[in-house]
């Protein structure tokens, strides 16, 4: 399955090392405006290369619109894109044509499909998130027109954490560190220890936090079709993803009812809104228009600047040392691909809901 | 979208207060003896009124299927069941007709869909997941078939935690009590607490974990279909899921790579194996062949027995004093469906990826 | 698969031995009040023993309604209904549980699933067109209530043709005789030959006309979702149809394109409508606001009243005679499949594209 | 719904006159060698140019693999494609910013999108149906494997038909003529016939029959996935088809049972085969093994090389008369199209059975 969707879908393709990554964004509104340097510019945020603190591995990722689109609007029919590869060495990976590198999807791809495009990972790479930031570039400025706006932020590396909640968070200060983290100390800690995780040929992982703002009444199906559920399932999809949980997520496991249930009152626009919002914005799974807020949970990248120890594809002992360059913490790269999958589902849901 | 499942599916129907719910496993295969009492005996688990700490409301839940099956055996056509609902009281509800209840889909059903059953929750009602634990016990059997075997139990009800391991844990113990947590000393003390909590008409969360061993090396779809996702989607659509995670979960956040990538090895047998389960069976989104192992947060029960401040339809303040029994703590009972969802999603992953 | 459709969802189950059958009709409209005699009026139509021409097997097939409305409208929650079978003489079945019918399902199922629930023709059994009847009468209230009206009608039984087109046909007529042909000679023309044909012992093919007036411009999705595709899947499905075609159908393969081709112009309305319809109401796979309208032919029913030869399941040459009562022309009885199918598949296609 | 298939699934994308159209083919079985050519060959047999009675317009239609395979085979991940559109002339299409073209689907798309994107017709143009033969074309590759044959042709154009039955053509022939109909004389004739049209600056339509051998016992799902009723929608998906009948088609309606049910045998391998084949190779929506063969009827092209009269998108009366270069007859070019839909609905259900 490389489509994720019902009504707003996105079908993905493509290798790292082949000639190109891309896809098509199928179900899009039409006659909306797309302003494409902004989906280039949540490309950028995606890039490897960007920072001290990401990989070293440059690319350029320029996104080709090839439909979809007329006069500058879209036209309802579906967006095809590629986004071309650059270099790639291949003589990097002759070791890897046997070897399977441990943490990583190399054993269960060859165990699945009976062999296996050992180039750069092949299709497991996350360089197939560039897509989902395209889609999601589309699907956000969907959203926007209808009054809602979607970040996400680095909340957590290693055992720093940042000390504002969610709702205390200055979105406009998440991009003005290399973290993503909107709390000028704790981003500088996070990168501390980050650069420091580096020097070691080590990798640390991390916990990205999203808010989406203005979100409707009545998004999301009830039983199978929650769109907590249909978040969660966006966002374990996400390579590296190990957990998720939405407002007071894992936390509720040692609070009382009393504590935890979010009272109801009328605002002064008459509104029935949430005096608080444990629930993080969604009740019976259902959408009930307070901020939907949830946490994301990515584990150390495998590769690691060392020599590990592992086995070949006979079974045979062997011992691996990662070439090329390779991030030592793939939150800060997270958060745009947490925001895309974010888009994506929610704009799904609305159309879902007939609320598009 | 009341349907789960992309090849074994599970349509359920049916409000607590209606004559009936329902519903329809499509999909099955064929040929499979299933031993009803064994799907009767796993609804009995789930059941009200099964203990001292659950709600005294009791409810039969006897299951009656209706068509798939001849002489004993599936016959791959679509087992269509329903169980009848007991004498509702629907006096009890008069004042739920307008009023919404906190931290229950009363006031997003009545947004969504402009009217609302009140009657017990309608759909809402968690009365729904009796039909999930028919769908999974039918799909326990044919995965119990190919060697597969799930166990769930609770690990934690508040500040009260297991000490022990997933891979420590004798599941012939989980029954043994009524919390249904495998480690008498600490089962003794969550029931204590959930006692303590029920006396002070307040309500308490907890986590569930499960396990799935012997599960075959290639379930999954990489990229969107994963089967973490899979696993997600279908745990967060339980009614109160708050989180999840799999593997070491939450707990990767703040560790290094070199603490988490689990070392391949050649067993005995010349499989090769991993000689630790950081990933929870689980890598690039396909198992590995390792226990597949995972944990769900389930809220505490928002119906308290005490006064609670609200608002009706209207929008206008009035207090709630929840009628009817409810449990103190819904973790026990949430075990069987957490099974039972893991049983179909497993099931159905088996048959995408040609293995069943 | 034994679901149909996207977003409205038909999902059945049943066999015409076992209890029951039924269904789960998903994504309907909430707030809708339903006529539920109607409901069972359009069931009694497709009845067997309803008439001299039809099967002498008398069922009541009375559906009980399990969920999914409260106060007498729909609350946007699943529909589940059950029809009881009647009283089921299995001993009938005896010579069936290893002989071929010809042109029946039993081989193909036996060699698919492995085994067989042979009594009555299992799954493949007509009688399953009776939930269809069910999800359609629900669609069909939701489509009056936007000024859609579906009439279909019998159109040729043998040789004997009506001698009307679609648009000069009064719907009223229909139900007037046993044959459903809208014009009273040819009726009893039919008639004549589907009574002499009973007399031989032989059965008689036939076609249905269905025409939906009041569609509204902009259903189906261009490319793989045209709603001409959506009509043929469905009309397809039903059991004995063996092919379907809309607007002028077949009869274009002879024409040129300046016969065929329907001009626009503007209505005293100042609508832009077409002034013929060779296209069936459907442009380029979308409703262009003319009426849509399609043909479906059936086949002779397979079961004859005569011994036929066949071949046992282990390929043995035996000799077959029918037992039980069966229709010697199904066109009357799949009069009411075909609409109800059309509703469907219409109520469907108006949510999917965000127009209900 | 830019997607066709369960789990062999074709996503494509793409307007005639955009930079280029392309697609994704998801659930390609892996380890198969794809020979290019021959897809480039199919692709060939679409294109326009390709002889006297097509139109004069050139286009290359080379197809760019950009993912999915390795080492010359499928990997089991998505294979991304493009087709690069050759020079587009946007200048002739400028009458059409606003007339709305009859037989065309300029109306209803601009109603249903509220805008539309006139050059070339956009999505609806047939152009989009050459992704359709690449993913036909990896699709028959992996049938071939698997014994399964398939092969369409011109039976009918205008009044003119082939004489023979489905098992009497040699498909050998099959391309020795433009036409495509493998019966020498008869393509004389329609070609003639054709030319003439052509001259007179109108157009015709006809019908395509194809064969699928070789096809095993079991694909198709009961009820609603019947694989009558999925090539029902694979057929009538394609542009300017406007019928569709397999085995005995349309000619049942006039038949008795006695006539039409095919009788079982045990042959000489000791399967049981049918002596006959009306059933066209389905029984219940199921396979039985006998070929399987069906019928498409294609409207005449609806652009006339005539003044005709139309409106504009103001509802304003306009006389269009077409520039570019179009067929007269589009059944020779909708050949390979058949043959694609066919082999991708067959691989499908052979997936979808877990027969492959």
């Amino acid at each position: 399955m490389n489509t994720f969707g019902t009504l707003y879908r996105l079908t993905t393709f493509g290798e790292s090392h082949g000639p190109a990554i891309g896809g098509v964004i199928d179900g899009m509104p039409p006659g909306i405006a797309i302003d494409l340097d902004r989906v280039q510019a949540e490309l950028d945020r995606r890039r490897p290369g960007q920072s001290a603190i990401t990989t070293s591995r440059r690319e350029d990722d320029k996104v080709e619109i090839l439909s979809g689109m007329f006069e500058g609007k879209t036209t309802g029919t579906p967006i095809g894109f590629v986004i071309r590869n650059g270099n790639h060495r291949s003589a990097d990976y002759g070791q890897l044509r046997h070897a399977f590198r441990p943490g990583h999807a190399d054993f269960t791809y060859t165990a699945k499909y009976g062999l296996r495009d050992f180039a750069g990972g092949g299709r497991a790479s996350a360089r197939e998130t560039a897509c989902r930031v395209v889609g999601g570039a589309f699907a956000r400025q969907a959203l926007e027109l209808k009054g809602i706006r979607i970040f996400a932020y680095t909340s957590q590396v290693g055992a720093v954490k940042i000390p504002l909640g969610y709702d205390e968070v200055d979105p406009s200060l998440i991009d003005t560190n290399p973290v993503r983290c909107p709390h000028a100390p704790t981003a500088a800690e996070m990168e501390q220890l980050i650069r420091r995780v580096k020097t070691d040929g080590d990798t640390i992982g991390g916990i990205v936090t999203c808010v989406a703002a203005g979100v409707p009444v009545g998004l999301g199906e009830p039983v199978y079709g929650k769109l907590s559920a249909r978040l969660a399932e966006a966002m374990m999809g996400i390579n590296a993803a190990k957990g998720f949980d939405y407002g007071t997520g894992f936390d509720v496991a040692s609070m009382l009812g009393s504590q935890i249930i979010d009272p109801f009152e009328t605002d002064s626009d008459g509104r029935i809104v949430t005096t608080r919002n444990h629930s993080g914005g969604i009740q019976g799974g259902i959408s009930n228009g307070a901020p939907v807020y949830f946490r994301v949970a990515f584990k150390p990248v495998a590769t690691l600047m060392r020599e590990v120890a592992t086995v070949d594809d006979c079974g045979n002992p062997t011992v691996l040392k990662a070439a090329g360059r390779h991030d030592p913490c793939v939150v800060p790269r997270a958060v745009p691909v947490v925001e895309a999958m974010t888009a994506i589902t929610l704009l799904d849901s609305m159309i879902v809901a007939g609320k598009y």
